[in-house]
């Protein structure tokens, strides 16, 4: 009889673990996924300043298992997960036994204690959420033009993009992007370019997790195209006019959060150790501590390893995760032994606006157009599965030589900022 | 000092009066729209139904005058228009003045006198409206999965649509398509192919507008399809588990409205005389009776012309009138006598499924596949100004090729129907 194997989530890690499980031998697996699509989150910038359209960058989970009988998807938010009972309840009542579990719920944004600056400043980890930001940034050019008083259209026209990582690095020159070459044209009272965009990182520099000369080089990238970089900036309040930082205050309609994540709040229902950022603390095989056959991998996971640290919240670690994963439950059906999971570091790269980029692979370190092309290269290549992999490239080839975006829509049928 | 020309609606006519108006001479045109898209409403059941993209068929209207410095877009509501001191006042308090004015605002639905039914059965004439209805169709599927009962089953996938027009025609084949064709391979628990799809028209055929034969043609192919067309079959309740004919009783979670329509409520604000479907009563050179300077077009306008009747509410009409509108006004600015509106009949089409469909212009009839490409062709060909015209047709292709569908998101975070 074969095993039952339940993965929680369908995101990078989740769906690799599946597809290795589906193809490595006798087992059934069950996919449970609030969503009933995955999504290449690492693009999810480009659907929110209106590059591409939310179908180009997530693909119904089923068809990626429509020749895969021995796997079932379904749609359901998992409510609790009991490690002894090895049930998992969703919030409709049901209950799905496991075998083998894998956690890969992901990680969630964190308002660093601040839940309430939520609404203020919406982050950006799903389509719903890019949509959201891609309303509202185009509604503020819209209701700028529409606005006679010179200071409220100041405020309308100024963008703060909370945290230097990628995400915001990516948003803040998109952003900057898309109001200098795009919108330019079509206004008649504003002028588009005029927009102030303001990229605000609490730490000494952007995107810490990069050398520090690849980091400099991103920020003066980014001022290259109009965005005031500000370092050691902490935020220390958000509402509807505006952030504050300390004691100064900045007057802004659109704020956008890019700063802290935390691990899926599901992981606090396992009632195991977790750090600070609400990640599980792994063994070396992935499992969890007293649990030998329940998983977790990607943004949920915390594994150091030996002399190497922690295994960054990346994709390429997910997927290599969720891979580590199967095989680990594979072994262990068929009686092998488990392998100690090793992280193989494929490096980081960041898009800074439409051409420019920086990416590090070990000692290799490339900056601008060429990083950019590798940038582009990559994650063109990385869309598997995604049929319209080629009208993704289309799109970018059209908004790059001709300045356009194709998917300006405000499809949220009240366009107006709320005042 | 150029004369100000205020155009009320983006629709095919509205702008299609801009268009005319910026090109045509010394004038100043505003176009005010409440949303910031020009829709090309004749696919937008291609998107109720996965196919295309919300961006595929919508153009931002900013885009389409980015070269006509003449031409200021403008996004809002008009809340009334007043005839006599040629103003029209908009939702956020601005007053606009015009010397010259057309009102294109279009059609909406019409739940003839039961407006409690439009939550239980959404119509399709907006982007939202058609997310809507695909996260509906795609969820009742994702409940079935998940829902033992097999009587709930049956419910959930029993689809009604309502009004044998094109729209309804369309929409019932495309459910028909989807649910046979493309999500077949996707579930374990449920066979999607036994999805009961109910076409329900209150008149003896469907397709009334067209000729007889054709009509009996396009319910052959629709029965081909697995569609139930059932005619004289006027609905007499609808509520959330279900539709009422007479006393017949359908049980169904999803139900899809594409009966009446009627002009939009903007009408009513004019002061002017209407006709039973809210549309205003225009002169031959399509301006309001009394009002030489203001002009209704499109689904808004009620314009017989002797021996020829009714001018049908269809693009190729709207586009006309558009035309029309914007020489009569360059006329009456020049001093030139004014054209009375003579409609070029360009024919009707609807399509059954994936490659069906029934033409007429004069005496030609096409029906089955040779119709379906000219269907094809014409709307590619009309799809102007939609720089995504080549990607529409490669998803068509694709998805005729591999009766796959790119764009089945259900990106309402709530994904479950209501209960």
């Amino acid at each position: 009889m074969a095993k039952e194997v339940l993965v929680v989530g369908a995101g990078f890690g989740g769906l690799e673990a599946a597809r290795a499980l589906a193809a490595g031998g006798d087992v059934h697996v069950t996919v449970v996924d609030q969503r009933n699509h995955h999504l290449f989150q690492p693009l999810l910038y480009q659907v929110a300043t209106a590059g591409l359209n939310p179908a180009d960058i997530a693909v119904p989970i089923r068809a990626q298992f429509s020749r895969a009988p021995n796997v079932d998807v379904r749609l359901g938010r998992v409510a609790a997960v009991d490690l002894g009972r090895k049930r998992v309840s969703l919030e409709d009542g049901t209950e799905l036994a496991w075998d083998f579990l894998v956690v890969a719920g992901g990680a969630q944004h964190s308002y660093f204690g601040h839940p309430e600056w939520e609404e203020f400043a919406p982050g950006l980890k799903t389509l719903e959420q890019a949509t959201e930001i891609r309303r509202r940034l185009l509604s503020a050019f819209e209701s700028a033009e529409n606005e006679p008083d010179p200071a409220a259209q100041r405020r309308l026209l100024t963008f703060v993009i909370v945290g230097g990582g990628p995400t915001g690095v990516e948003l803040a020159g998109a952003i900057a992007d898309i109001s200098r070459t795009v919108l330019v044209r079509d206004f008649r009272r504003i002028d588009p370019a005029s927009a102030r965009v303001l990229l605000l990182e609490a730490g000494p520099r952007i995107l810490p997790a990069f050398a520090e000369d690849l980091s400099r080089h991103a920020a003066e990238d980014l001022r290259a195209l109009g965005v005031e970089v500000r370092t050691s900036a902490a935020v220390t309040g958000i509402d509807a006019h505006g952030v504050s930082i300390g004691g100064e205050r900045i007057e802004a309609r659109s704020i956008f959060w890019a700063a802290g994540v935390q691990a899926s709040s599901l992981s606090r229902s396992l009632g195991v150790e977790l750090d600070r950022a609400g990640r599980v603390m792994v063994d070396a095989d992935l499992s969890i501590p007293g649990h030998p056959d329940a998983f977790v991998i990607g943004d949920m996971a915390h594994l150091e390893e030996p002399e190497r640290g922690l295994v960054p919240g990346l994709a390429p670690a997910a997927i290599q995760e969720g891979k580590a994963a199967a095989r680990n439950i594979l072994a262990s059906i068929a009686g092998r032994p488990r392998k100690p999971f090793r992280y193989r570091d494929k490096g980081m790269m960041a898009t800074i606006g439409k051409h420019r980029a920086i990416a590090q692979t070990g000692p290799i370190r490339l900056t601008g157009f060429l990083a950019w092309l590798a940038w582009l290269f990559i994650h063109i290549l990385y869309l598997i599965g995604f049929k319209n992999r080629l009208s993704v490239f289309a799109q970018w080839v059209w908004s790059y030589v001709l300045s356009k975006r194709g998917a300006r829509l405000i499809t949220n049928r009240d366009w107006r900022l709320p005042s």
